[in-house]
């Protein structure tokens, strides 16, 4: 056997992954958390609650997906999942005297995530070579507001939500690369989770895993990317730029 | 008879009609084909050519419409939709001498057309109040290469082809509200065609009748709207946002 031939082919477009790869969704949740219950005198483990909330995402995911599979449901928002997660989790951390509005406010803290501190910078260096794209499970208007709050400097926002299905289904991968007009091996995706990069590589696109070692805290482990082999590794969208000769 | 009630809804994004509206599609593509031409020594009648190149469009969107009805036909994106219009004019403009390379990017000058004088000012200032999108037929990818071209600062870039329907469909306008996450009468659509501005309003959209004299040339007449009613109408976009109080 030969080895693989390296893809001379050049990249013609950028999407990234949002969640933990642009913005700290952890320290933001914590940070808005806080500041909601300190001013109602309500002691709340928030850190706790970021990772539940976190962790009920991927099997609200499955369910919509599994559902669609079968014909049973239509496609469902991820505001709509987070709300349903967080509907859950409020008797557990004794949020449940948040007033209607308090929780459908709380619930689009998702639209208010901050960037990380290389974010801007970098996209911004990114963007004057490349267009770039957000590619993420959240809902357009989530991405649109999320962009805004933290002047995020996308050319386009790419969601799931376009193509009804969550990654790592291909459909998202290849979809987003018929929109931007680029093929498949054409486009790079960027992400801080080997499992994305692995869905978007099997779909044909060009991989950069950007490390984001604080997503889930400073004890947090970041998924394991053992034996996984990327196009590009990258300390942070600063480092990504310079190595793309951005 | 009581007169109609006033909807007093609150506008919470604006949507934007593209070609004609934002950028001036006539005077870019005899700019650029004059170029051109004038390089080799030829000599085109480029204004002609811009309005058959446009005067092809209708029809041809109408076409894929019509099939995608009766099943015949996947969705066909602007960008083939113009290959095809150009490649029957070719032969009248004598300009059966370019080279397929030089054809193909001829036929990608709608991804570089030039807004008109006021286009990004006016959405910078009204980007500062609202989200601002594109809604256009053109192609996802178009519409990203023209506002890199331009500098046009959009939120998100929304098209025909993310909902496979042309405008004047509902489905463009309804499809917009939904992603964008506001109600239709919470969605201003602004153009310089009544007749976009219509159907958006059939859809339930408030409407900015933005007038752009120049769009068919200087002596180009401007399409009717007699007898039409718009929530505002304005002589350009900073005229419109500071109608909005933008």
């Amino acid at each position: 056997m030969s080895p693989p031939t390296p893809d001379r082919s050049p990249v013609r477009a950028l999407v990234f992954d949002v969640f933990g790869t642009v913005v700290d969704w952890r320290g933001s949740i914590i940070r808005e958390g806080e500041a909601l219950t300190a001013e109602k005198g309500w002691r709340v483990d928030w850190a706790a609650l970021a990772d539940a909330w976190r962790a009920g995402y991927q099997p609200a995911m499955q369910r919509v997906m599994q559902a669609k599979a079968s014909g049973e449901a239509a496609w469902v928002k991820l505001d709509e999942l987070h709300r349903g997660i967080l509907h859950t989790l409020l008797p557990r951390f004794r949020l449940d005297d948040l007033s209607p509005a308090e929780r459908e406010h709380l619930n689009l803290v998702w639209h208010r995530l901050d960037p990380w501190p290389d974010s801007v910078a970098g996209l911004t260096r990114l963007k004057a070579r490349y267009p770039i794209a957000t590619l993420s499970n959240g809902n357009v208007s989530l991405l649109v507001d999320m962009a805004r709050h933290g002047g995020l400097p996308w050319d386009c926002v790419l969601s799931a939500e376009l193509f009804r299905a969550y990654k790592p289904s291909p459909a998202v991968y290849r979809g987003a690369a018929d929109l931007l007009g680029v093929a498949p091996n054409e486009l790079l995706m960027v992400a801080a989770h080997p499992s994305d990069l692995a869905a978007a590589q099997r779909a044909g696109l060009k991989t950069a895993y950007v490390e984001r070692p604080l997503e889930r805290g400073p004890g947090g482990a970041p998924e394991n990317s053992a034996g996984q082999r990327f196009d590009w590794v990258a300390s942070d969208f600063i480092d990504l730029a310079a190595k793309l000769g951005a």
